[in-house]
């Protein structure tokens, strides 16, 4: 029985984790914010009436299964960035999808993608609903009716090959599915993304994810050894072999697609023996000397699967939030939390090694544990904090080693009046991330304080040779800024395989492009 | 001073290595000729007069040196496959580009394209020469004149970021003299090719090229960490993040583009700090028991930067031609060499012991350094085995650990009438690639004979699931088959990106697609 997300927060209210008593006074203190609850999400969402023409929906149930009711156009109706909650807080459900659309299978899919090509009606195909960047907005382009194509029934691992490490999956099946029909083979996914709870394989492939372990076990991009993706003009299907010179790679341009061409419908991940974590956690000196060890571990490769270095403020909240107890006080002198997570990499004592020598503290266990343990809380405490008139987003972004600095420098130069933490979350031989965590008290209009400060960050980031966005995709809130990294003929050539995929142009408008 | 090819043979004509006696007696024996020498390259080339017209000359003087030379045309009339050796042997220089033109920078590499484009000129973009797939071969499509875009002037190792380990070249820098460069950084291209010794930085990224420590460092789709192209419609420059999720991967899609698109112009590499390579060599029970070896040094971690597993009958070859010394004694029961190279992997002393508990004997390191000293020796011999009327080509192709013997048995049952040696030369954790060898006698044909023998290879090769090309790129040769591998969307995928970036279809014809 496959879990719905019921609720226009995260997950299930009430079944997860919750802000308690004493992170909400320290809140209190550092953005001045009263700490009582100001708002909440709408009670009885009101959705406009279906536009489907009727005749398109007959069709469509032919194809698959059609809802129109209001429950399912509501949990649909965009994904789970701050601007997505702000909206369904203010019970905006204006641009819910006309119908709910699931196929059972591949064909499936491809006849719901013809006939709305035939209707001229938008597609957005869900998968986990977890978007952070607007990638699930109902934005209908030129379109009047726009549906939401329901990836949930294509839920299946299609088959195991544990000799090649490979899992073929259809791309609803959400990862703690994909990873329970796994284990019993003895394998694991090894893609841990904090949106994982909810999503979804094809999701994954979709929006180019790097899960928390990705230093270990790589990005989705690297995981991926083939997919199937089927367009409104037909369907495309990549071999499966380790290496190949056969062209550019097809693979690699769907990946990150984003609906936008086509609806991935097969998914074969390169995946791994399913082994225990175990954990290290150290005091660093700086963020930068902490920065400067990883780089030397990452590069000699005996870098830990999972590696997390916390900035001087992420660190000390960090602290303050988890209480005085002895980790605390022994890192309250101004040292930066290093967490390192171990799947079966082979370099853990060398590294300590390395790490000890270069002037790193250890903590033990129990940091790492504890990190486990709330690893996917953060979307879960957001609803809590906007409850309290908090303004709460994150931002990724990564570079060269010898640009990080630079990088953060500007990041954190253009962020005015809210609190800023940074984390390095993903280590590469020639660069690594910086993932950042805003904080502030909302102004009376905070979806313009956030479209100030997102522009303004995004702006610092393409000055300072970041990438836009290292795992949280383009969706609708990058898209201004992808031709800054990519330039204008970059741009003109994803057009051109849109254009070939999708004549129509229904397909997920106004993302990516 | 740049080194020039000189011949239409492999490098200079008795520079390299040549067959000694007892290797001429052996093939007398396996393939039943004569050993005498039958063929030899033509003398005195004769090339066409040149279509170029005069204006398009003139402004193209102005942007580039321009050469119209006998020399210079048939040095750049075609690659160093089997069948365009075959065509200089037979002195067939009819398709000689009609002037060979060599831009400074990447302005000029531009104001020549455009000046192509309004003439409707071809264009093959020229690197090191060495394709072996026909990827240069002058083919006009629909144009009355073609012109060989020398890339020998951009040559420069532009910068070097230490820290990164990252290196940004010019495309038409060959390997050694990036090496040479980066010497003195203390780095290495960690990037080796058996085409080393002329290659180009360009043309490895352009072709997707696979160097033989790749299992290590990786692939050069996966060594390049940013690139430029200059297209007739404008530049395209991608960033140099080390992991991203910003859309479809236009790195990944430019990787591979065989010049079709535009020529690339900059490559930035991900190098590696300079080491010396130790090797151990071994022997296995058979060619399968060698893989499932290497399958879990790959899978656990503890894999060779190195590795190759000859088969039986390659390795009872190479015993023969090395003569009757231990080793070779050692090897003469049918076991199967396996040569493993480190250059720092960590895992040495852990894969020596998962080697000898698998049942592998240890040979020491001479059959390692050997092969290191012979490691570019191929190509050379080849020209000494065409002179004696020898058929000798070589097939590569790549497959799922689970595939892979029965795309060997389907390789091997496709090849009547040739011997056959085969090797494992670079493993992933999901499988690995298959190198081929072929000799045999030529008959009276051996253009058609060698026809006949690549397309049933490469319909066995597409039949069992293998990729056409593992790392010899697409070219001219293997261009009918791409269709077998992508699907015919995913040619017309790749033909609306060229589309779009030229218009006139001028840039390498009847190449890639």
């Amino acid at each position: 029985m496959r879990r719905e997300q019921v609720f226009w927060g995260w997950g299930e209210p009430g079944a997860g984790p919750s802000l308690p008593d004493h992170a909400v006074a320290l809140l209190r203190e550092e953005l001045g914010i009263s700490g009582a609850v100001v708002s909440s999400p709408v009670d009885t969402p009101v959705v406009p009436p279906s536009a489907l023409p009727a005749s398109l929906r007959e069709r469509l149930a032919s194809a698959a299964e059609v809802r129109d009711d209001a429950e399912a156009r509501v949990l649909r109706t965009r994904g789970k960035s701050y601007l997505d909650l702000l909206a369904q807080r203010a019970g905006d459900f204006a641009s819910a999808p006309d119908a709910v659309v699931a196929p059972a299978d591949a064909a499936g899919v491809a006849a719901v993608l013809q006939a709305c090509t035939e209707a001229g009606v938008a597609v957005v195909p869900f998968g986990g609903g977890t978007s952070v960047v607007g990638g699930l907005a109902g934005e209908r382009g030129r379109f009047d009716a726009l549906i939401s194509l329901d990836l949930g029934r294509l839920d299946a691992l299609v088959s195991v090959d544990p000799s090649s490490l490979l899992a073929v999956f259809e791309p609803g099946i959400r990862l703690p599915e994909a990873d329970a029909a796994l284990r019993t083979h003895g394998l694991a996914l090894g893609h841990m993304p904090q949106s994982y709870e909810w999503a979804t394989v094809g999701g994954c492939a979709a929006t180019r994810s790097a899960g928390q372990s990705s230093t270990g076990h790589g990005r989705i991009d690297a995981q991926v050894a083939a997919l199937e993706c089927v367009t409104p003009v037909g369907a495309l299907a990549t071999l499966d072999a380790p290496g190949t010179a056969a062209g550019p790679s097809l693979r690699q341009l769907v990946l990150g697609s984003e609906g936008a061409f086509g609806v991935i419908t097969r998914v074969a991940l390169r995946v791994r023996p399913l082994r225990s974590t175990a954990f290290d956690a150290w005091t660093v000196g700086s963020f930068f000397e902490g920065a400067e060890l990883l780089r030397r571990l990452e590069q000699d490769g005996i870098a830990p699967d999972i590696a997390r270095l916390s900035d001087e403020e992420e660190t000390r909240l960090s602290v303050a939030l988890a209480g005085t107890g002895t980790v605390g006080r022994r890192l309250l002198d101004g040292r930066c939390l290093l967490v390192c997570g171990w799947e079966g990499a082979v370099g853990r004592a060398s590294a300590a090694r390395v790490l000890a020598r270069g002037g790193a503290r250890p903590l033990g266990g129990a940091p790492g544990r504890a990190w486990e343990r709330s690893r996917f809380a953060g979307p879960h405490l957001r609803d809590d904090l906007m409850d309290r008139g908090v303004l709460v987003e994150t931002l990724e972004t990564a570079t060269t080693w010898s640009n990080l600095e630079r990088l953060y420098d500007a990041v954190r130069g253009a962020l005015d009046g809210v609190h800023v933490g940074c984390h390095v979350s993903h280590l590469y031989p020639t660069g690594a991330s910086l993932y950042f965590t805003l904080l502030g008290a909302q102004t009376a209009d905070p979806a313009g304080q956030w479209k100030a400060i997102k522009d303004a960050a995004t702006r610092a980031i393409v000055d300072a040779s970041g990438t836009i966005t290292h795992h949280h995709a383009i969706g609708r809130d990058h898209a201004p800024y992808l031709g800054d990294e990519i330039g204008e003929l970059g741009l003109e050539l994803l057009r051109a395989v849109k254009e070939r995929c999708d004549p129509a142009g229904i397909m997920n408008p106004g993302k990516l492009l």
